[in-house]
């Protein structure tokens, strides 16, 4: 059992997500808890469980005795002190995207590719979360029947952005109803109402830096460096859970039923996807929940060689597509 | 020139943007404007350039004298009305989906199939306003290049489904930010800061009755029985302006820079597409305005073959998406 976890970003919605998976996953029945953040955050006291810790500063000996260390605090501060960190012994587990695509550094979606865990040199990253929603579901298909072509476009909630993003999306909300000026400031344009091309820079490619990433890390967790996959990535104003409407071309014909049958059985997903009651995965829903809802399940008709599937996913990018993702990484590695 | 114009529907949120376009288009320089809604409508004055008229009842005596019958009230009252209205001699240019799908009627975009107007009966109907989105960016391309394949992922806006629908946003954010309980009463999920798959029944083949509308009246429109396309179908809490993402596969290679070059030229769009300053098609900038906007053209990389296309569409589906689209239709009866 480990006897010291640290989380740095402890403030931020991952972080909180984290505190309150600790007790609920038992993962410090004996042990010590230390939370890091920066300036602002310094001296607030976060309820985990029964007891309250106090945030500190990040410091050099911060890391001195910590066996695993959760990193929530964006690419900057990984980058700055993961190394460090795991130069005076820790393992880390990042939930930036700084290292994900290193050669070096495991890659895991424990669902998926535990095994990755092994090979670490202290630092074992978590992927996006839109990857993870996205992987959840396509992985025991493709273990069944290869995917060979993934389309997807998603619907991510503004808190995806941060707790801040999340105020915002309500600001505007209640500024627009009652006749004022709604004016963005965490999200480059208005949120409440309205929605956008996600806001990662966007590259000579026509590619944001969102759906690289989800491309690139579902080709590194799935070891298919060459699997052929496209997403458009969409900011729409959902306080919380992204959703994501998943286009599949398989190798083999396959059936709606086939793909009922596997995603019924596969952790980490719950299949939703009620044609009389009109009830398929939602937002409202996903919010809260460890599984990754799935439903509209349905041969594709634009393939008609019987080789399409058409899904729609609604995830808790902060819970299972975030946190609990990192806590399951250290379950795995205690395991 | 038309002596006489009718609105079945005057009061609903398509109604009053065709009274909107009437002064707009110059449509009635001469001649009459008769307006009839359900019996809550009836009696209210509503504003039609300089002048107001007062809604009617619909009676049997209501199209005499009437030489072009917008409908907008609904597939019912088209059922019901618009046969009777042809039969005294009335030409009906319906926006329901009563008789899209009827052989002998024309389903027209303007800019796109204007031809088959001069085949109708009496009745020429307007596509859903989620097709006409969708068409008008493809169609220029599919002359330029045969679409072979269409994959499309919507994001509409609540007032597709009315303006009480729309008002149901509204209400429910507030309520919601007051901390008050959310009541469904229009939709049968929660709109406000969630989402959910397309209100429409869905079939036993796992598609919603919008999905199999936008397939069906694209394949008709096109002149394309077989044409390979599937749709998801998405409401989201946005007020006004339906968005895709739309994904396409060509019968030979095509470079963004080809579809960017057709599409500056065609008709009814306009291209959004600031790579540099992060700007791309939203709704709050495609409210209110005649073309729908496309950005986010890139190459697909899930099609190494180069001919894969990704495009992301903002459209007012009120305007171009139903009212303006029936005006124009009246438009090319005329001309």
């Amino acid at each position: 059992m480990a006897r010291h976890l640290a989380i740095v970003g402890a403030t931020g919605a991952v972080g909180r997500e984290i505190c309150a998976l600790i007790p609920e996953r038992k993962l410090l029945q004996v042990g010590k808890l230390s939370l890091f953040a920066s300036r602002r955050g310094v001296g607030k006291q976060i309820a985990v469980g029964h007891s309250t810790v106090e945030v500190q500063e990040l410091t050099d000996s911060s890391f001195d005795g910590v066996d695993f260390a959760f990193f929530c605090a964006g690419n900057e501060r990984s980058r700055e002190w993961a190394p460090f960190a795991v130069g005076v012994g820790a393992v880390v587990i990042d939930n930036s995207a700084a290292f994900r695509l290193d050669p070096d550094v495991p890659l895991v979606i424990p669902e998926i590719n535990p095994g990755d865990i092994t090979d670490h040199n202290g630092i074992i990253a978590s992927p996006n979360c839109s990857t993870v929603i996205l992987n959840l579901p396509i992985w025991p298909l493709h273990r069944a029947n290869p995917v060979k072509r993934v389309v997807v476009s998603t619907y991510q909630a503004a808190s995806g952005a941060g707790t801040a993003a999340m105020e915002e999306l309500r600001t505007q909300a209640a500024d627009y109803l009652a006749g004022r000026d709604v004016v963005p400031r965490v999200f480059p344009h208005p949120i409440a109402f309205n929605l956008f091309s996600h806001e990662t820079p966007t590259g000579s490619d026509g590619y944001n830096a969102e759906e690289r990433q989800m491309i690139a890390e579902t080709r590194k967790i799935f070891h298919e460096p060459s699997l052929a996959i496209t997403a458009t990535c969409v900011r729409v104003p959902v306080l919380r859970a992204h959703s994501q409407s998943i286009n599949l071309t398989f190798e083999r014909p396959i059936t709606p039923d086939e793909v009922r049958e596997i995603l019924s059985s596969a952790p980490g997903i719950e299949v939703v996807d009620d044609v009389e009651a009109g009830r398929f995965p939602m937002p409202v829903d996903a919010t809260g929940r460890d599984n990754v809802l799935i439903g509209r399940i349905r041969q594709d008709v634009s393939q008609p060689d019987g080789r399409g599937i058409e899904l729609f996913a609604s995830g808790d990018h902060l819970r299972k597509g975030a946190a609990l993702n990192t806590v399951q990484i250290l379950e795995l590695l205690r395991s």
